[in-house]
């Protein structure tokens, strides 16, 4: 597995792949992987030749009262991870090599950033966005793929990918879940105990309006109401928001027609967590 | 000369040159093309095996209240002047084609964009670096050319690059000029026979401030002065900017030590000239 640190000569060294007809599978993280990162990359795996995979907790997605610094990160742990999934490169820039002095430039979606995350995180998707179009430059992949758990972002990169007619197939891949049910997150980490026990209704709640909805429901209030029920089992979960949206747009739809997701974001303590369930086309 | 119109179509045949080892040189231009492109083209010829042109007038460079529909467009002439000059393909798109319905994608340069005609142009170098960046992923070019009597975009479009990690080399050419000294534009075609005399001071003004620079005059605000007081000889002319700036970062300096540009816009009836003059450091 090549690890490589340096931008110019990552973008060299897969130049020569594609040179060579090698097809290039990306999966970017921000490290402190977890078996649904591995996921990603056994995705790519399937998919592509040869698979790069990023480290780097990108300080632009970050607001200055976020958890920048705090951010867990042990790169030995996520070289063997990768290693074990069978990884061919791994990208680990610094920060001084991805964000230089005078650095300005920021690319922004703007509509389908503003929703959900982006009400308490007005920043947040313009230094994905931004940090994805960098990593796109120079890894320069055929496919890269992104987990469904991080809904918005994927809807936010397919959307980018689209308007700025970046030459890449882009993947959702679906959530990884430990055996209780909760969505893998590097963030899980800060749980406590009793914490860890209450965020278990996030996913009880997403289960609560899957079945209503398979049963026929489509009102989105009512569907809501329901979730709402679930999560305030706890006194510890402080709802950020929840929402059924359009799936491709994210705006706030009344019935459930296309396609459509469920997303929810809660405050456990201090620990943010998201998750979301798609309702797809019944068939 | 083989033209293209959809960007799929585009990027596939730029794979192809790519996986030849055939290097790609592009110039962007909005067509109704003069000498000055010309040059860029016979340019890129020069640094590459393949040249694409592309041709857009691009609506998100251009304000509600500014020309768009009045651009002047020719493709027959185009053609034949591109033929002319050896240019191998031409990338010729429909508005449509570039921006689909949803379209809601920026990329912004932010400092840079804000001083000389961004002061009059707020959104301007946002549609610039947007279309270019989409052309870049369209074109794939390993070269591309641009003018520099268009600075601040080129100068945009540098930062955007270094910024954004795009591995394409950026060149910046001279401004090519009509026999009596006016900087070539598709907007000369705006002027009267007595505003086109008017326009010449321009370049006199440019002139008389190169050779008080040479003479060792180095103070901006005395080059300013008497670069005014040449413009002012007609009463046609309304000075939009006028300015001295620091060559990559275009923030405003007293004085001349590195390299530095003096920037000009002016209306001369309804139509807006720009022209610069680049200080080089004294050899």
């Amino acid at each position: 597995m090549k690890i490589i640190r340096d931008p110019v000569e990552m973008q060299q060294y897969s130049d020569a792949l594609r040179h060579q007809g090698t097809r290039i599978g990306f999966v970017p993280t921000m490290g402190y992987l977890h078996e649904g990162h591995l996921s990603l990359v056994t995705e790519a795996g399937k998919r592509t030749d040869h698979v790069v995979v990023s480290i780097f907790v990108n300080p632009t997605q970050f607001s200055p009262s976020e958890d920048l610094e705090a951010y867990p990160r042990d790169f030995a742990r996520d070289e063997t991870l990768l290693e074990g999934v069978g990884t061919d490169s791994v990208f680990y820039p610094t920060k001084d090599a991805m964000y230089a002095g005078g650095y300005q430039t920021y690319v922004t979606v703007e509509n389908i950033s503003q929703n959900l995350c982006g009400v308490s995180r007005p920043t947040h998707f313009r230094g994905v966005a931004t940090v994805v179009t960098k990593l796109f430059n120079i890894v320069k992949p055929h496919v890269a793929v992104f987990g469904q758990k991080d809904f918005q972002q994927l809807v936010v990169i397919q959307r980018m990918v689209k308007d700025l007619n970046f030459d890449i197939e882009i993947i959702g891949h679906p959530t990884v879940r430990e055996q209780d049910g909760l969505a893998m997150s590097s963030r899980n980490t800060y749980l406590g105990p009793e914490e860890r026990t209450s965020a278990l209704l996030i996913k009880k709640a997403l289960d609560r309006t899957r079945d209503l909805y398979v049963e026929g429901n489509n009102k989105a209030p009512v569907l809501l109401q329901k979730a709402k029920e679930v999560l305030e089992g706890s006194p510890r979960i402080k709802i950020d928001y929840l929402k059924i949206c359009d799936a491709h747009t994210l705006e706030e739809i009344e019935e459930i027609r296309g396609e459509a997701v469920m997303a929810v974001a809660v405050f456990i303590g201090k620990t943010r967590l998201i998750d979301n369930y798609v309702f797809r086309n019944p068939s």
